[in-house]
């Protein structure tokens, strides 16, 4: 099955590519665009899905200051 | 609103990011998994979503290689 794994900074860990995005998003002229965060998206066919947290903690996330959502599809 | 804008590479597009990825799963062990792809996760609150695809176009994303996903909530 196709599946989609993002990982995105934890809640207050600093993210400063968000950081330079928003300014860069400012600059170019979009208003009302705050709290932008950035993180990755990983997607993967797997045969055994109930194995897609154990990938994130071991490899696609660094659990210390990475959250992860596994979406189906 | 918040939203959320997945980067990922077209198809096509060379990934070695993802194929890294992919060699380190199966040497971790992980069996059964394939085609991993690796791109960008982008949250932000924005008062005017009919804005972001422009924001992809100009910022988020590079529409040479790269293909964007516009996820509401």
């Amino acid at each position: 099955m196709h599946a989609r794994v993002l990982v995105r900074p934890k809640a207050g860990i600093l993210d400063p590519q968000g950081a330079a995005a928003e300014r860069a998003l400012a600059a170019l002229g979009f208003a009302g665009v705050g709290d932008v965060r950035i993180g990755r998206l990983i997607e993967l066919e797997v045969t055994d899905p109930a194995t897609l947290p154990q990938m994130c903690e071991r490899l696609l996330a660094n659990p210390l200051i990475e959250e992860y959502e596994i979406l189906d599809g």
